[in-house]
């Protein structure tokens, strides 16, 4: 047997994509009930959080700035033009029935004074249930981003109800690592689950230098909410990705990974939490995927998988003087309990103009000419 | 160390995408020089031959139909209306001199008389250089597509010169594979190489059932352009992919792997010429990828890769009543000799309204807004 056929054997759930409760293509829908200015520049909304489902609505906490101008870089910055997409920003939430049509509630996590941690801005949230009580854990920025980086601690506040009000436990609760770690330098996307009836936290770092910043991810745990969380001593856990988008799969857990390194476009299980395969390939993925994940806290032992979620656009205008970002839906099936051929299909068929987009840039045109 | 990261030293030829040689993203140009009639559907160009250059001239060789009308289906098909896109073609050529503007030359292979091989169509051609000569490899139909399949031997052609006049050797030069064999319905896309002194030709065959046929594609060898062919006791020794494209790479060949199976969307490596590896996972990949191989006939040992080709879209208008193909430039760098980093990033940015056309059908809207 060649070894392209074993693969086919060893390597996946199923010889055919559409037989892999892991495949799936996404389907996108422009959301209802949010305005953005026309897109100027002025509001964005971005990183949204898991979805959660409470009293028959599903809640939603994302990024929102709201600032007098668009992003005019970290030199232009002062305390109230932001300096990037997530500066001056809030943790704001809504709420829906249909997951198509959402209700802005308004803030959730407000900036505190100077010098408490997320005073600059509180960023990229992610919500944990626990033991009746709700948990926000989110980035919080001491300086204006892209000053020296873009370092943030996780941060957390605590509520009694998704609608609040949230208190601020005001304390790191996942530091950066040590000199020369991989998470040296930042804790992205604080992203937990329940597992073994321990809270199971995945998030992003960076290293490297621009424009080739090395994105992987790792675990860290504990045991209760406010820490402490003990990083794995196996991190970092997956290589490849960009924000962080995991779900209960089976006995395992199962990973979207998407944009950066060379396993980006797809979707990746572990079945002990840790060492993470590569179940499928695809194409099209949502970026910030922000899966509704019924299962996330009950502590599963045979997660059901993803039906549908919210991602973000940046750069919706394509226009980097009026850089604003937006929320969008994505569906798919990542389910067992669901069957939709529709998104079994192995590939995107796309028109041409599409394709024509990802043209030849000036630069690369004038080296094809003048190396004939 | 964890399974992911295990993998990137061991599975990959850089941990990092921009440094693997066999990672490329794909830019696409629309041609000059080709008229379609307004894409009216009853003229179609499609599954170009590799790009062969000659007397400082490219070279390509195409699936070319007109028809009176368009493709009707084969119940309706008769001896001048064609069942399907490739239905009642012949093999038209053309010439460039910078890739860009094309000048059609006209037919190089005719459909020959009833019974001879090919007689209803002549398509998916693709060109060897052996010796001074050249051979054009092309699928035989006797019988209108669709009426039985898509069942079609390859029949080959030879002339001492691109230009031709081409002597067709009306016999089928690889038959399809016996009852119960992988490919004993359709030897499609044969694509010649040539490695150790022999002729190395890759192919694609299908079994299965509609809507879920199983691509997968085999290599025959011969030491004879016109045979005879043997098929490699390993085969298949690709398992995902559609149309056949590949091209000598170092010691060994490179495959571009797109549409269908489980590992779609990659381009893979074997260095034995049999067994093939991932080598890359990358997105937007050129279908019927036909790429200009400079040492495709050379017997090289230390292939150097590519960086453009032809490839095509099918049904562009998206209206199946006028279905037609057209040919389209790619470029890429999958090349030791070139490093163009804007080829090189990780990924491929769409605006939102590329996503949104990606969208629910009503089947799913309707499934999901009644699950609530």
């Amino acid at each position: 047997m060649s070894a392209a056929m074993e693969r086919i054997y060893t390597d996946y759930t199923a010889p055919q994509p559409q037989n892999n409760e892991l495949f799936s293509q996404f389907k996108y829908t422009e959301l209802e009930g949010f305005d953005y200015h026309d897109h100027d520049g002025t509001i964005s909304r971005r990183d949204p959080s898991k979805i959660l489902r409470y009293n028959d609505k599903y809640y939603v906490w994302y990024t929102h700035r709201q600032t007098p101008t668009p992003p005019q870089g970290a030199a232009k910055s002062n305390d109230t033009i932001p300096s990037s997409d997530w500066d001056l920003s809030e943790i704001w939430y809504a709420t829906s029935k249909d997951g198509f049509t959402w209700e802005e509630q308004g803030v959730a996590i407000q900036r505190p004074e100077k010098p408490l941690v997320g005073w600059r801005s509180v960023t990229t949230t992610d919500i944990l249930e626990w033991e009746g009580k709700y948990y926000l854990y989110y980035q919080g920025f001491m300086e204006a981003s892209g000053k020296r980086g873009d370092d943030c601690p996780v941060a957390v506040s605590y509520a009694d109800s998704p609608d609040g009000p949230w208190t601020p436990h005001n304390q790191i609760v996942i530091p950066n690592g040590a000199e020369g770690e991989w998470d040296q330098y930042s804790i992205h996307d604080p992203y937990p689950l329940v597992h073994n009836g321990k809270i199971y936290l995945y998030y992003k770092s960076d290293f490297g230098e621009k424009p080739h910043l090395v994105r992987m991810q790792g675990l860290a745990i504990a045991e209760d909410p406010l820490g402490p969380f003990t990083k794995h001593p196996l991190n970092p856990v997956i290589t490849s990705g960009h924000e962080t988008s995991l779900f209960p799969f089976k006995e395992g857990v199962a990973a979207l990974v998407y944009k950066d390194g060379p396993e980006h476009n797809t979707i990746q299980y572990a079945r002990d939490w840790v060492n993470f395969e590569i179940a499928s390939i695809t194409e099209l993925m949502p970026y910030a995927a922000a899966p509704y994940v019924p299962d996330a806290f009950s502590d599963t032992k045979d997660g059901r998988g993803i039906t549908w979620g919210l991602a973000h656009f940046i750069n919706v205008t394509s226009n980097w003087n009026k850089f604003s970002s937006k929320l969008v839906r994505f569906d798919c099936d990542l389910s067992q309990d669901i069957h939709d051929p529709d998104m079994k299909k192995h590939r995107v068929v796309h028109q041409p103009d599409v394709y024509y987009r990802q043209g030849l840039n000036a630069k690369q045109r004038k080296r094809i000419l003048e190396a004939q």
